[in-house]
């Protein structure tokens, strides 16, 4: 409920001050200046009166309910003003002031106690060490930004000041308004969370805009960016995605910036859209506050200038979408149009000695093309074009393009400026570069077919969940971390896994009957808890065909493990059954700090190690993310089959990344394992757990 | 010899025109405004003088020696006007007329016929379809453009005219001015080479940026690109490099675009930046016409703001670049300047805060720092800073910037574009998004890594042509595309490739007899000219450890054989030495349309035809880039050798892959071919060419 943030009937103002320049008399004046239908109370001992408001010594003598408090007066002072705040049944408080956790250990202190004192009251905190926030429809400005903000439908959160200004800055020129506008701060109670909510919630808002460096609670985020992209597109930069950023983060609020592979993950599965830098970022909004998303990925570009319009095939190629050809009477058309040199194919050339009204007719003709989903207009200033002339006549077309997205590229930096600002007021989103216009309608395309594909069902797996909680809570007791490798197969077959059939001997002579038993060939593989990773100490044997070289194994596998582990932890030998029809895989899971589970498949061996050819997904997720894991890995083509080889048991391996994924989500306290390999067979044959570990938290 | 094109002591400019708006008039208007010190003589038959210039009506009646014609009539008239330009003996015609290729077969016919008349006389043709030419040195502006240039160090050249209009006009919109500019319009006779040559040679010029869509002889490019870049910085934006872009550029100039593989190799193997937009080719040219490329990876960041200091981290790691720490004396001289809660460590954040003044204290101590090889300067528009006294502070400091370069991000359109002129002005570039300003401090180190590495030396191998050419030409005269294994083997032979020990055998007891003296265990090869791919029908048994198995193969090769190939042509089966110890890769060449020889190598198998996972170089090269092509590779570590397997004979391989470029350049009629597998033994035990094809031209 922070409603009041955005909505508040009365704002009280401490540390209101009557001299320009200083934080508490600009939010005062941007409160004025923004016309807040509401009442404006300015808190300060020292003053009877600021800009013509009556002044009041402390927040308890304010007559009045007060529903926001912008709080701009020295850190140390914030406690015992959040106390007031509480006392006064203010639902939330921004604080404004500097000087907290992004001032090292002595601010971080007083955040917590600012926090503590909230909570108490029930209070929500924006902030602190923040730059306010903002709603152009109530109309709201109780921050100090310097410019008034432009009214618009974009809604924005940033956990950066500068990127809050930056932002503002891009607003005003390329008229492109807001709806909302948050600055996040040091995010010590409302996170990002709360902003998608509120901007999800709010009318005004068609696009969401968000700068992160970390978010706050990794699960509910997921759940949330997946119910709200379903309304409507969420566009996130992501700060310190590297080890290099990620320390600077840390250095700048002190946020944990968590792994990339996580976020990765994040957005993908919650169909956020991931902008790379910041010009994207802002390129992105103006694309997505002003264009439907395409509804295909085919493109048509339109041109009258050769290069330019090669640039623009290349991007779109280059970024998933597509340039076909025209139909034939389309073709036709163009002819009647378009002089003989003209090119009528895709992109269509105009030719350099094009008018707006060759522009205008040709268009006008491709905006009633059905199975055109976007059209980019491509144009270079010549002698025999008025760009502005150009843009009046695309402006007046915009209505005719129902279902066809619409963007342009009017070159060059002075004629892109004069066409803009006509083209933005029909809805069209004009760039400076070709590349950009194809790479925006490229992630709104993008972003469409996430809008197509169904929310995941939930899938019903069969686990008997209590079998497995047994085993970890006596592997618990015993306080050990590592599980035996029984303990592991217990758990993982509760959770469907199969695996191949084994036996455990002794002596030799066990290892004879049970090879006999399961049938040649077969693998042997030493056991003991001293011995992790088996492989690495030679504690494996594959493909043992006779009796005779069954003793060989067992003989050279024992003695090396006497080598290296006490004989006492020696405790036998495994006879496994061998599989060779399957294909080798590895799954695996760890724990990120910030989103939890995140759950690793790849080809198994030197795929994973050598050419790092895995796919990530945050658990938990169903059959579609699944499915999504396995193709996006590059050897993807290995599993379907090559050469001749038949497609893998993909149904099964999916079963099994699900399983694996709700393992995690049951049971927090495993904090990380791997099954590898998992050798998957041929379709409708299953897959086997060949090797397992899993590990218990400290 | 196309220096009269840039410094004529005189022009003709032939279609000269009284009216203002044709190409004849605004050509002549140009010529007069650069203030051009020669003579210009217009020419038109009906015209008596033509901008206070007297007209004359052919160029045979032109009094003087002309130096260049500039040929603005329509294009059905220019055979007749160059023949009268050969005779006057003028050395260059710039054709700016349209109506030649680009506009279909009637056209590409008289430009034919144009080029064939201009080579009797040995005239060089610029065009036709340019804009024409311009030298501010001279100063000559020989084009119809509507901007006239601005004088400066970037020599450009294009095959788009939009392009040309683009880079005028942002070159006036940032300042940075042009030496010369050559728009190659159809590129009939003057190319990117006589450009590259002509900027190379010209003192003026400190960068080149070019915009292709093909090249005209990719050999000589490729030899001219390597020796300029040596020189000069050569940043290229390719258009065409998808199929999409391809066919736009083909319809477009009729030029072909050429394979993207064939283009990558080019740019890499001869330092040449590759810009990847249109946005990013115009950053570099600013970037590097300012500043010089970083001598080292080491960038630090000063900012005053936290996020976009962060994005610039990334971007840095991203890009290849580092971000050491600071050493610890700097960091005591940072913190007798700055605030307490600043960041000492890399980012530098000043703090928002922060003013003109501490922004020039902190850059003038780290601008002494011997191990920083770049600064990035971030700045954020906030109430303590004034953007302008700042940018003014840090052009003072700029002449400090010794062996350091410097670029900035004055972050927000409009603080950016006060700020860019004054930094302009003290050689500091100055981009809008932090990210571009990391991009292009990135390529330039890359290139600086390039001028770094010795030009490479030829490499002596050991080869016997005349043997490879005897068989050669053997082949070529039955008329046969495909050489047998055993001409093949002859070839590579003399290219110092050696084979796997084997015998050919016909009979069952051949095939034992030739076991039992090459050794257990062997491979078996059914041998038909009519069976290329073995591997696809099963005619390759490999791992044949006894004579029982030795005879199943043989029986089971030749009985498949005779199924698929007529008897007659089933030469035996090839029983050969089982190599175990070596790696399998492939080596393989094609010839590109415009590069020729394109040299393919990567890990066999799977590796290439699912992994795509393959490097490519144009032949010949040396060793340096041999090495290259295998360190390349994602595989490459299996080469290095993971998990206790020794290093595969790197040299042996790099050694392998130039000979086969050297046979590829000594025998142009081998279209194709491969070395599949070549097996790489332990280092110092060389290489196997187990299997290989060679196909000749038709």
């Amino acid at each position: 409920m922070i409603d009041k943030l955005f909505r508040p009937r009365s704002v009280a103002v401490i540390g209101a001050s009557r001299e320009p320049g200083k934080v508490g008399h600009d939010v005062v004046k941007n409160l004025l200046a923004s016309g807040f239908p509401g009442k404006i109370f300015p808190v300060n001992p020292k003053a009877k009166e600021i800009l013509g408001l009556p002044c009041w010594p402390d927040i308890a003598s304010v007559p009045e309910a007060v529903d926001l408090a912008v709080v701009a007066i020295p850190a140390r002072l914030v406690p015992q003003i959040i106390e007031a705040c509480g006392e006064k049944k203010v639902p939330v408080a921004v604080i404004l002031s500097a000087g907290f956790r992004e001032a090292g250990a002595e601010g971080a202190r007083l955040e917590a106690q600012v926090l503590k004192i909230a909570r108490k009251y029930g209070l929500r905190i924006l902030g602190p060490n923040c730059l306010g926030v903002m709603d152009t429809a109530t109309p709201l400005n109780a921050t100090f930004a310097a410019q008034p903000p432009l009214k618009g439908e974009v809604g924005f959160f940033s956990q950066s000041g500068a990127l809050c200004l930056a932002v503002l800055e891009w607003s005003r020129a390329k008229g492109v308004g807001l709806s909302r506008f948050v600055s996040l701060g040091n995010k010590s109670d409302i996170s990002e969370i709360d902003c998608l909510r509120a901007l999800a919630d709010d009318p005004q808002t068609k696009v969401i805009l968000g700068y992160l460096e970390g978010v706050t609670d990794g699960q509910a985020f997921l759940k949330m960016a997946r119910e709200v992209t379903r309304k409507k597109p969420v566009i996130i930069l992501k700060g310190g995605t590297t080890a290099a950023g990620a320390k600077a983060a840390s250095s700048h609020t002190g946020s944990l910036a968590g792994s990339e592979q996580a976020y990765q993950a994040a957005f993908k599965q919650t169909g956020i859209v991931r902008a790379e830098e910041l010009e994207e970022f802002l390129n992105l909004a103006l694309a997505f506050a002003l264009q439907p998303p395409p509804s295909g990925p085919n493109v048509v570009v339109v041109t009258n200038s050769g290069g330019p319009g090669i640039l623009t095939a290349d991007a779109s190629e280059r970024q998933g979408l597509h340039l076909p050809s025209l139909e034939r009477d389309t073709v036709e058309r163009l002819r009647q149009i378009l002089p003989p040199y003209a090119s009528f194919y895709n992109p269509v050339d105009v030719l350099g000695d094009a008018d707006a009204e060759r522009y205008e007719k040709v268009l006008s003709l491709l905006l009633k093309e059905k199975d055109i989903n976007a059209l980019i207009v491509i144009l270079s200033t010549t002698a025999t074009i008025d760009p502005q002339e150009a843009a009046r006549r695309l402006a007046a077309l915009a209505p005719q393009a129902k279902g066809t997205s619409l963007v342009t590229c009017f070159l060059g930096s002075e004629t892109s400026a004069t066409a803009s600002g006509i083209l933005l007021k029909a809805q069209i989103p004009n760039f400076e570069y070709p590349e950009k216009a194809v790479s925006c309608l490229a992630k709104m395309w993008h972003y469409r077919t996430w809008l197509m594909t169904p929310e995941e069902e939930p899938v019903s797996l069969k686990i008997d969940r209590r079998r497995a909680a047994a085993v970890i809570a006596a592997a618990k007791q015993e306080k050990r971390r590592q599980l035996y490798e029984h303990e592991v197969k217990e758990i993982l077959g509760a959770y469907g896994f199969t695996f191949p059939r084994s036996l455990m001997a002794r002596t030799s002579d066990e290892a004879l009957l049970s090879a006999k038993a399961i049938g040649y060939p077969v693998v042997m593989k030493i056991i003991s808890p001293s011995i992790i990773h088996k492989t690495d100490v030679g504690g494996v044997w594959t493909n043992i065909t006779s009796e005779e070289e069954l003793l060989e194994a067992f003989f050279t596998l024992t003695s090396r493990a006497r080598k290296i582990a006490p004989s006492s932890s020696i405790l036998g030998v495994l006879i496994q059954e061998m599989v060779s029809d399957g294909r080798e895989t590895i799954l695996g899971f760890s724990r990120d700090p910030q989103f939890g589970p995140l759950i690793m498949f790849g080809l198994g061996g030197i795929y994973v190690e050598v050419l790092k050819d895995v796919s990530f997904r945050l658990a938990p997720f169903g059959r579609g993310q699944a499915q999504e894991m396995i193709r996006e890995i590059r050897g993807y083509p290995l599993l379907k089959g090559v050469r001749g080889q038949p497609e893998a048991d993909l149904e099964a391996l999916s079963q099994a990344i699900i399983a694996l994924a709700q393992l995690t989500i049951d049971f927090p306290e495993l904090t990380e394992g791997d099954i590898n390999p998992l050798m998957v067979r041929p379709r409708g044959r299953g897959a086997l757990a060949v090797d397992a570990r899993l590990t218990l938290g400290g």
